[in-house]
């Protein structure tokens, strides 16, 4: 077992023989100036605490876990929040629909209540067991002789836990950790981040509406659509197409359907003319009718998906060849992609290729399965960076490391409450998460969605499924049948929140460049921001965005829900009603819940269309009488110049009771209100 | 590659080098006379068919598939049906809500409609792969190149699939297939079971009416819901306790609970009176304050669950140890148990011990989870044998060679469809299962559950959640609070179903007789008996109960369900119509759905109770005008001495239009009824 300080608040840990294909391997060693920088912190853990073998089958290491901490990680797990007391197979699957430890993007990474965070450097489906079992005579308990067990609370009870924290890897003969400290847990998150390259900057268009439209859609109706956008003012930033611009899928031929659309060019003018951007679906799986299909072969996997070649994105070759594609497509104006099925969703009748393939890198199936989806995000991701610009793009899978990548994750799942835990523990890992909107049962739920989505790191509608945008029909069958809703309420209250969404995109951006550059999740769980409250160590139904915004979804039916407003006071977005903390409300409104942290300087937009071009028009809302500094973000807004600093960080800040605003480029104030 | 014929419809493939501690070694190469007689079949597959190779992660065997053959098997799989074009990892798992390949009992053995079967002697977490892809150029299909697959359906097309079985065993270097042949594939089922050790014959009262009472109830509650069943005619044959009889649960102390049930002796004795026999809950978890918990230790795996030790059964000593209290409850009167939570629970909260335990035999946790509830069962009815009597219990997990095993399978799951597709899939793997009925939503939903459990291979109400018995309320929170329903509807209907079980008794009987001599499932799919008729290949919502009789249980709400009816007449059980086969018919009836093959003789009971001492009373029924012989079996009904012949099997036919009835002990016949 050798030790060793990489950085001040990070550690690295080899025990046994370690494999080479890890995530470390393909993705770690990136120089961060601010890592560096950071605070010494003393190693979390007691000699001799840590402690592995190997055994017959596997890898076993043990690490020590305190009755008092919780524990929180472990990537996209949409079924469960606080991890103690559960076992978990990390397998990236897209079918995660039971808490085992299938995930579309599983993270073999999570962190404690006690500001340590363990990353398991492995691309294998590594087991992590909480306390879940106790061994034998090593774990004495009280023993309750008296006590009957007939209750399923009883049995789930925390008494019956043990203290150790196992992880087990299959079929190797060790492992490397790497073990981070912190002043608090969210510190660790940001060494977590900053150790994975640092976190994502969208070009400014990213944080603003996606739209995907129908899926059989030809040129024309995209374009019509595009006209309702402009016609009806949905202030929409993106537009999606689905698998029917290509001329094969299931798998993909890369090509444009030169009957759907038979123009691409006139198609990529009028969508940028409509001030939007273009996002194509794809699948990493190539058909024998993409152009570098044979060129690939060779650097591809011995299992096709759907007939298609499964690129060994481990090799250069492969990453060259087909990032090669992927280019061209960004050169003719194309501003993201949707990644779909590369998810391990091997159950379903083989939508994937099988653990037992071999791929020409020397990967196995099993480690291809779970760095597939990080694999392909930085292929395209680097076509972008070439070009020097950024993307936000969409993608079904991660692993650990994602913190750089600019793709959100999405899911065929759609459970509105799991939709939200997603949010929550996708900002433990280095991810971002996406609860994207479809058909819906009623206009209410497609409301509470649309609520959750626009206040979520990517805000799409996806309509794949209808011709119809879901605000002329929300029913999918109806909807199919062009039968409409007789009144525009729906989509006025739609519009509403569309435009609720682009006033965010300022408080967004200075959230999501403290996230590149310190590595802070720009949304997250309330223990990050309140860890010494105990009250809030278990809510996975609300959430922060950014440092100052409590955003608490209403979930089902109805009007209201209960809010645990942390320390502090507290402001409501919609009423400025000021509460105080640490204590319950209930929330009693058509809106989505939104509370404001006292000390609040807030931009809020107003502009309608979010392009490269655009200077915002802010409203400044001032929260309380003792107002923080808060700063305004400038750049280019999509390229990576803001890398070499050309980047703006203006401080907004109240000075005698007045305002005091810079000069600024790219964003003009026209009035400002305050709330005591 | 070594082949060996081991009988003359199987051969035994050793591949590589193949591990030691499996099913085979554990439970296999028992002798069977029946096995030696059948006739030879030629090998199924050609020269160099089948080919194997060790990879960098473990082994894996390849068979062919055709395109017009149907795979069916993998033990107790609940979300499908027909196996082509899916991918399985086999592993024991409580929670098997998706159709991954974790089941209850998941058995590494599956049968083909081109008669052949195979078996991997593995008790790994098993792979199989049944055509789900193709291997790059070596499986060229049609490639389509104008199709684009954006409907659900197209990408399940059967045209995707591969024209491979693949199976992959993790961290292995080779393993054991038995490959069986048979004239047709009920045959190929008929030889595995018997290759296990042949069929389990229950005790008589076995085949009557279980009830499970509620969880808390103390001796006075069961001792008066005795006397209600005689007061109000229900006819049970089997009463279950719940933990609540043990001293401490979960785990377990093994001990009566002596304020719940303070004379355990008087309670057997009323349970006696009232003819029935008792069925006593358990954990194969053994808590400190078990009487054998000190001397169980060395014998015991390196992991608690629920605080209590896991026996290695795989040693003989603690077979020995953990039987031995067994015997005693045995000796004191208990019919059988019910063994629950055996089944690899272990992402629930770590119910279960982990994969990296390992364990005195040298079992590791992958090896001992598979084969636990298998181990259990045998530990459990080795001490039923030693006292020469036979038992008809209840378990969660089980794996491969289970047809002798007294046992039948469980779940806490409960959809009433998957309910019934698991009487079928069961029935490919050597598995009896029981769609137990416990709360309901309607009396209606009651009432139809009802009807399939009775018809099925245990029938019983478990009414562990409520405290009165659910036909007087089905609702689970008004039965909680005793508001019971105003009507005696429910109960009658419900006695109805009861006395329709036990009118299938002395039919049943027979059939188990030809399950425990010839291997013959009892309960199975159509295209078990059907296999020429393509339109039964895929129906997995009714089945066969015997040779004789169809069951087509009605699933939803309503009174009606379509119902395809194979070669052959066909008559209405309720109604005696008349029906041709190979057509569709609608069965409109508030009654099961029921279909007597034309040529049947049919006994019916008319006896209320069901204990050692019966004497059936018998209404025979002769279906159409060239009626077959059938069988009415014999015996002591609950000891093991019809193994050396002590069992007489009594021939029924009709010569020259009369029903010749042979002399019996056991059964009268009062009427006979003649169906044109």
């Amino acid at each position: 077992m050798e030790k060793q300080q990489c950085f001040p608040t990070i550690w690295k840990m080899k025990l046994g023989k370690a494999e080479q294909l890890t995530p470390h391997h393909f993705f770690g060693g990136l120089e961060n100036e601010q890592l560096k920088n950071m605070d010494e912190q003393t190693f979390p853990f007691a000699e001799g605490a840590i402690s592995a073998k190997s055994t017959s089958r596997g890898f076993l290491i043990t690490l020590p876990l305190g009755q008092d901490e919780k524990l929180y990680g472990l990537g996209l797990q949409l079924q469960s929040f606080i991890q103690n007391g559960k076992r978990k197979r990390l397998r990236t699957n897209a079918d995660a629909t039971n808490d085992t430890g299938d995930a579309h993007a599983p993270v073999p990474f999570y962190v404690s209540t006690k500001a340590y965070g363990i990353l398991v450097d492995t691309s294998r489906c590594v087991e992590f067991d909480y306390g879940a079992t106790k061994r034998v005579y090593s774990e004495k308990s009280d023993r309750n002789e008296k006590e009957i067990a007939i209750r399923t609370e009883t049995l789930y009870s925390e008494e019956r836990r043990g203290s150790q924290v196992s992880i087990f890897i299959e079929g190797v003969e060790g492992a490397e950790l790497y073990i981070f400290a912190g002043e608090s847990m969210k510190q660790v998150v940001e060494s977590y981040n900053l150790f994975s390259g640092g976190g994502v900057l969208p070009p400014i268009w990213g944080l603003g509406n996606l739209y995907r439209s129908y899926g059989p859609a030809d040129q024309g109706q995209v374009e019509s659509l595009l006209e309702d956008f402009q016609k009806e003012q949905m202030p929409f930033s993106m537009l999606g197409l689905e698998p029917g611009w290509q001329s094969r899928a299931y798998s993909c031929s890369f090509k444009w359907d030169s009957n759907r659309f038979p123009n691409p060019e006139l198609l990529m003018q009028n969508v940028k003319r409509a001030g939007l951007e273009l996002n194509l679906w794809e699948q990493a799986y190539v058909h024998k009718t993409a152009d570098f299909y044979e060129e690939l072969l060779p650097y591809s996997g011995d299992y096709e998906v759907w007939e298609g070649l499964v690129p060994d994105f481990a090799l250069p070759e492969a990453r060259e060849i087909y990032g090669r594609r992927q280019g061209e497509l960004i050169d003719t104006g194309i501003g993201a992609v949707k990644l779909d099925e590369c998810d391990g969703s091997d159950f379903t009748g083989g939508w994937f290729f099988p653990d037992f393939s071999q791929f020409p890198s020397g990967m196995d199936g099993e480690q291809a399965k779970n760095l597939f989806g990080a694999m392909v995000q930085r292929t395209i991701q680097q076509q972008f960076e070439r070009r020097n610009l950024r993307t936000y793009s969409q993608v079904r899978a991660g692993w650990s490391y994602g913190a750089p990548m600019s793709f959100v994750l999405y899911s065929d799942l759609y459970d509105h409450g799991q939709f939200v835990r997603g949010i929550l523990n996708a900002g433990f890992s280095g991810l971002l998460w996406s609860p994207e909107v479809r058909q819906c049962g009623s206009g209410e739920e497609f409301i509470r969605r649309m609520q959750t989505v626009v206040m979520s790191p990517l805000s799409i509608i996806n309509a794949w499924m209808v011709p119809n945008p879901p605000w002329k029909q929300y029913d999918i069958d109806q909807n199919a049948q062009g039968i409409l809703l007789e009144t525009s309420e729906l989509q006025d209250r739609c519009r509403e929140l569309l435009q609720l969404r682009n006033a965010f995109i300022p408080y967004l951006y200075e959230a999501y460049a403290r996230y590149e550059k310190f590595g802070t999740p720009p949304f997250r769980a309330l223990v990050l921001d309140f860890p010494e409250d105990e009250q809030v160590h278990a809510i996975d139904d609300s959430y922060m965005m950014g440092d100052n915004l409590l955003v608490a979804p209403i979930l089902n039916e109805g009007t209201g829900r209960s809010v645990y407003l942390p320390e502090g006071d507290w402001y409501d977005f919609w009423s400025g009603t000021r509460y105080e903390g640490k204590q319950h409300i209930v929330a009693e409104t058509i809106e989505i819940p939104l509370f404001v942290r006292a000390g609040t300087i807030l931009p809020l937009a107003s502009n309608q269309s979010i392009t490269k071009n655009t200077i915002f028009d802010l409203e400044i809302r001032i929260y309380g009488r003792q107002p923080r500094k808060t700063y305004l973000i400038e750049d280019d807004w999509i390229s990576l110049n803001y890398k070499n600093g050309e980047q703006n960080d203006y401080e907004l800040a109240v000075v005698e009771g007045e305002l005091v605003i810079p000069k600024m480029e790219r964003y003009r104030i026209h009035s400002q209100s305050w709330f005591d």
